[in-house]
């Protein structure tokens, strides 16, 4: 662990503005491009993107395992596959340059103005290629949500839920950055019950609130990851929106899962918070009984208290604030998640990446999909424009935002928005 | 279409073995090595291996728009990223270059001993980088098989799967080369339905006998692919045996689909045998009824008549076949599995793999997987050194062959291979 990027006491000679989800603390990293420069990884500080091409080139990561095509790439891959103590290194390395008590960077002016770019004059880019996307289901309270709408209240919970941390299998290739629209999508839909199926737009569009991890290359295919091995495996976090079509799921799920109502689209944020930087944000998981099996137990705490929002703009409109949930309030930490999906010898690969599953909370407005905050439609929301929502309409933007806070430090991931065009 | 390379009378100068599954009519792409010379496209022809790089290099490529990259490369993705016009000019270019009646290469002893290799010494190696794995499920025996068993037999197939070529996502980094041996799974399972889960190894390990198809890039994401245009996205077809782990299937699998109970492998063949060598061998799918939506509607014949066989051969024993089915049987076909995975909008990439699911005829022994063939355990299979199976036991090695055969051409697949060693 790196302890001085983590010290709340810690200052940067690069101006961060009160509340901003990127102080010297969290140093996440990203891929971004300009008119002048190719695609590259960058590290968001402040309103400031520090441009770690540049800095390799003026000589700054002297002594670190990394090469020029580690940051002068596309992708944050080949920076990754350097593995966690290398990447922690990079970090460290990147604390001290921007640290306010020292000079090596801060008091060289060219230098300085070749390495940092105003955020607001960078184009994101997707920040890593995806192996394979794997969904979990992992917030008890959302499976029983669903389990209470669509199954027996009574047994809203299935059998294997609280044994398994369940996962899916979801698609890589439609996961697209926070900020690129999407359109609705079409397929099969059953509006009426008793009648066939037709061929129509999605009606009920929704949102699922998730994080996602991305791991560092795993074991060989056969090997298992125990939890205890599990964050030595993962670079780090993102915010993720995974479009779900409700009314194209519930038409083809059983039995093998949802596919079209999914593999649209899902969203993910720009920047990658490490694991390291949320370190300070350790709290307790949710109590979980049954006991689980060896494989699933772990020491210490595992879970994160992250703050979590979601808010819907329509357009040319204010946003509304929709959810307000948690991170910690999943059942499944990472840890385990992650030691179960080996523990039949799966292989994951440096860049996978890994979704929490929508992360619903306790209460009625912590809930992380309009299917639960408006019941099925039910109980539509009520947005500040004065409109209502029972599902996502188009020209709407939803955006989500979160962030971890202790001590006066505040270390946020920024956001995932996207807007929803009309079918095509 | 190549009409020359489809032609029956064509023979090639290259000695082709009667039986076997690679006369010129074929000419399927593959990456191979040797301990002299480093990863790179191959085309089988015969018991020879033609070493497309050399031949690159020797300028037997002239006007086709491919560069050294696309040969020198460990994997079919940089050729097939050219698409399905430039591939089948290559293909083309080849069967001219064996043809018996043209002198070029034949006639050059000196460059014929640089391109030709004996297949049996190179190794082959995985053939494409997969992107995207999704695995469907449209064989409506097989789908019928799993209904009876384990639900309604009144009711065997589900509501949504004659109208749904249902598929799911299935995990790529898993996907391995025939030959490679795998682990049998661990994971929960449930052996006692009054008790709790347990973690063990998977007492009931299955094979699935599959196809998968390779796609090129594909469109936009946002856009669908027709059924008309499908073809023009598939490079080609390999033998697939999708592992699955029933005890881990059956506790896990609801309601988000299987998981661990596949991901632990799946099998491919070496050798990718395109859609214009299949061309052929296309025969009427079955007739689908109900009518099914507009986007699935087709013209033409868009099944193929390949034959398949299943054989298990235990340590030191010899194989006994266990299966014989053709991928004819199946309902859906690739054109329709293809329209329905980018109704949605769901975008393809170069070097994604799509299985069909397990590939079930009418008879009792023409299914394609143990579950069936020894009906859950009640009806075990005999093989012939005397032993029973009722699933696949450590040590076994399973064998999948397949081959289309019409007006005395055959054009086959090789095999796929793959021995099970204990749980680790």
């Amino acid at each position: 662990m790196s302890i001085a990027a983590n010290n709340p006491a810690l200052g940067s000679w690069v101006e961060v503005p009160a509340g901003s989800d990127f102080p010297i603390q969290n140093l996440p990293f990203g891929i971004f491009k300009t008119n002048q420069l190719t695609p590259r990884v960058g590290v968001r500080i402040g309103d400031q993107v520090l441009d770690l091409k540049s800095l390799f080139v003026l000589g700054y990561m002297e002594n670190l395992p990394f090469e020029l095509s580690d940051f002068d790439a596309p992708f944050l891959n080949n920076l990754m596959k350097k593995g966690k103590k290398a990447t922690r290194d990079l970090r460290n390395r990147i604390s001290k340059l921007l640290d306010v008590n020292q000079s090596d960077l801060q008091k060289n002016e060219h230098h300085v103005n070749q390495v940092l770019l105003a955020a607001e004059t960078v184009e994101m880019c997707m920040p890593v290629q995806i192996g394979d996307y794997t969904d979990f289901y992992s917030s008890r309270e959302h499976a029983t949500n669903v389990g209470v709408m669509f199954r027996d209240p009574a047994n809203a919970l299935l059998p294997n839920w609280l044994w398994i941390p369940v996962g899916y299998h979801g698609r890589s290739s439609s996961v697209i950055l926070s900020g690129e629209p999407i359109y609705r999508p079409k397929g099969q839909i059953k509006p009426d019950p008793q009648a066939d199926p037709i061929y129509a737009p999605c009606r009920n569009l929704d949102f699922e609130l998730e994080t996602a991890f991305i791991t560092f290359d795993g074991k060989a295919l056969g090997d298992s990851i125990s939890t205890a091995e599990a964050e030595e495996f993962i670079f780090g976090m993102a915010l993720f929106n995974d479009w779900s079509a409700r009314d194209i799921q519930t038409w083809e799920y059983v039995p093998l899962g949802p596919f079209l109502a999914k593999n649209f689209a899902s969203s993910l944020s720009a920047w990658i918070v490490t694991l390291d930087a949320l370190e300070p944000f350790k709290v307790d998981g949710p109590k979980q009984e049954p006991e689980v099996l060896s494989y699933l137990k772990y020491e210490g705490q595992k879970s994160y208290d992250i703050d979590l929002e979601v808010f819907i703009q329509p357009e040319n409109s204010a946003e509304s604030r929709v959810s307000h949930s948690n991170f910690k309030y999943m059942y499944w930490n990472m840890a385990q998640q992650l030691a179960h999906h080996t523990v039949n010898g799966c292989n994951i690969r440096c860049g996978d990446l890994m979704g929490s599953g929508t992360i619903s909370g306790p209460t009625e407005d912590s809930y992380g999909s309009m299917l639960e905050l408006a019941w099925k439609g039910t109980k539509p929301l009520h947005l500040v424009d004065g409109s209502e929502r029972k599902f996502i309409q188009d020209n709407d933007t939803v955006i989500m935002r979160g962030f971890a806070s202790k001590d006066g430090v505040r270390v946020g991931f920024g956001e995932v928005s996207t807007k929803v065009l009309a079918a095509k």
